[in-house]
């Protein structure tokens, strides 16, 4: 396997901060991933995304399996190419698409069969069509397993038989991505709420073996605080020497939490689905800039983040365009909702490279603006 | 008045081009100015509409007046200053939209009244009133006098009642104007496809006397033969000293035509909505990106115009773009066609300057990309 490197710098706690060495660039960990679903990430061009401090971005196998095609993606020179962003790119496995985009979803030990909610035809997805998609089709930098993703509540019973099926498949995974210079497969720890499934999901994957190791299955309606004592000791169930992902998560108080408790690396559709929706994120929460509040306020988003969307207009500016529908709205909101999780990463970075991350935690739960660092 | 120098640097036969100097900065003529209808050139960042070229944009009385208010405009420090827009800023008188904004519209000597589009609330715009909210609460650079529009096609009569109603709404207009430094008055010449009608307008204008002149009345569904047929004599009813500018202008070919026939300003929401809409200008006209024929075509939209969305994705990924619904689509393709568009114009500026534009003309009739001059 590839194992790209990762060299951990620093640690306080739980907490570490460091670098995953990729064929396409370095990822600075704690990462946050925006989310490209269709080959873009919404709104924003690749250059708006790479000017945030994105170092990696996310595609969706499911969406562009469907559109424009995974084959036709590859005739086009791969999805780097296709949507202009020549770093690293994560791809899902499909596996929680599967389950969130269609009812009509059917699994068996071989395969999942949905419905496209485009035309209504029908699919499958393999484990090794997963990785044929991912790898050779998309060329992904890192890959993800296919896994059963499961709704929140399940009992112990579902819950367990989902994750057995996961490992097996994360084999099946394994065996068809083989032996890669450049790309990377990542494992999926599920388990829902109980320790003991996560447990056995952690030894699964770290008997199969993989160049890192996902925690799935969260963020699915069980709410901060049930998140967080997973948490307490899911990140710990997993090899230290690589990176720990934390899959569609979340709000920035979730990531604080989660890097405290070990966690290197997020995505989430969050920030920019809040931000074509009129909301902003600051260090005291977010703000809906339709409100009316915000009218003929002339204070920008944040001074202090290097970003024109977050810098140069004023919340007044903001707030007419939302009230207008204007497109710009959709794209400002975007792009300073993705600044602000990039700046709140660095911040995290710096102060676990300083020793000051409890200090830094602290003032993030007060509402404050945490230091820049040095 | 504050007459803005206009440098006309070189004429080829009726066609000339130069530099109109304001306080705010240089534009080019003949120059088209994207059109900022709300406070922001749909979809676009105004770092965007300025890498394409653009030397002035145009911002629109009625809309601004109604939401989010001209007064709030002005507490909020100007238009320029509101939407993040240091250069010239022009802004119509409103006389256009309020002829086709609402069917509820009253005309009378003193005023027109109508009913605002956003809640139904009645609205009154008078010339001093149009003046006061262009020139004080705004803060635009060059400010049009309010004029009465009427529909085409229109009586000899009708269209003469209305020029003679809007020279009478000039003159209060430029008392209201007053003498100014660093701002413009223009003026709008009317007379629908009647000659006779355009020389008592432009003849009542030049009585009154205004820092540029507009043709006005056109482009409203006369098409664009009947267009041109107005356009042989129109404009050298106007003074050849001072810029000539076709309202509401137009198609690539419109545009071309009429610098032929010696215009030197233009304006249009054509290639920002066209764009919206999935399409996207070329040299040998527009083109649908929505069309399945672009579905793997790896070339760009135009390799030689410096903009990235015109260079720097494959027409393949616009085309997924567009399919998809993504507002990256819009975004990309309102770029092209604003870029395509200040393409046309600087390849127009360069052929008249080297004594070409016959040649550029027979060519663009041609469908062929203009040569970029020295």
């Amino acid at each position: 396997m590839a194992a790209f490197p990762f060299d951990i710098q620093a640690t306080e706690g739980a907490a570490r901060t460091g670098v995953l060495r990729t064929a396409r660039g370095d990822i600075r960990t704690p990462a946050f991933m925006p989310v490209g679903t269709a080959g873009t990430v919404k709104a924003l061009t690749m250059d708006q995304v790479r000017a945030t401090g994105a170092d990696i971005i996310l595609g969706n196998t499911v969406h562009l399996m469907l559109r424009p095609g995974a084959e036709r993606v590859k005739r086009l020179g791969g999805l780097h190419r296709f949507g202009g962003w020549d770093r690293p790119i994560l791809t899902d496995s499909g596996g929680f698409q599967v389950m969130s985009l269609s009812k009509l979803t059917k699994i068996t030990e071989e395969a999942a069969t949905f419905a496209s909610p485009i035309d209504g035809s029908r699919h499958v997805l393999s484990p090794e069509r997963s990785v044929e998609i991912q790898a050779d089709l998309l060329g992904s930098d890192i890959v993800m397993q296919l896994d059963e993703c499961i709704a929140w509540p399940a009992s112990e019973e579902r819950a367990a038989a989902a994750l057995r099926l996961s490992a097996r498949w994360g084999a099946r995974c394994k065996a068809a991505f083989g032996e890669r210079e450049t790309q990377a497969l990542f494992g999926i720890q599920q388990g829902s709420t109980f320790e003991v499934l996560r447990r056995e999901s952690s030894a699964r994957l770290i008997e199969t073996g993989y160049d890192g190791y996902a925690i799935g299955g969260l963020a699915v309606g069980e709410g901060h605080q049930a998140m967080c004592e997973v948490l307490d000791y899911a990140p710990g169930l997993l090899p230290a020497d690589r990176p720990r992902y934390l899959m569609g998560v979340g709000k920035p108080v979730d990531l604080v939490e989660a890097v405290a408790r070990g966690v290197d690396m997020f995505d989430c559709v969050l920030p920019t689905r809040a931000g074509r929706h009129g909301q902003a994120w600051t260090w005291a929460g977010p703000i809906n800039l339709k409100s009316a509040r915000f009218a003929e306020d002339e204070t920008p988003l944040d001074a202090d983040i290097a970003c024109p969307a977050s810098n140069a207009y004023t919340k007044a500016y903001l707030h007419h365009l939302v009230k207008s529908g204007e497109i710009l709205a959709q794209v400002m909101l975007s792009w300073h909702n993705l600044a602000f999780y990039q700046t709140l990463m660095a911040r995290m970075r710096s102060a676990i490279t300083e020793g000051r991350f409890a200090s830094f935690r602290a003032e993030f739960h007060a509402g404050l603006r945490p230091a820049a660092g040095q």
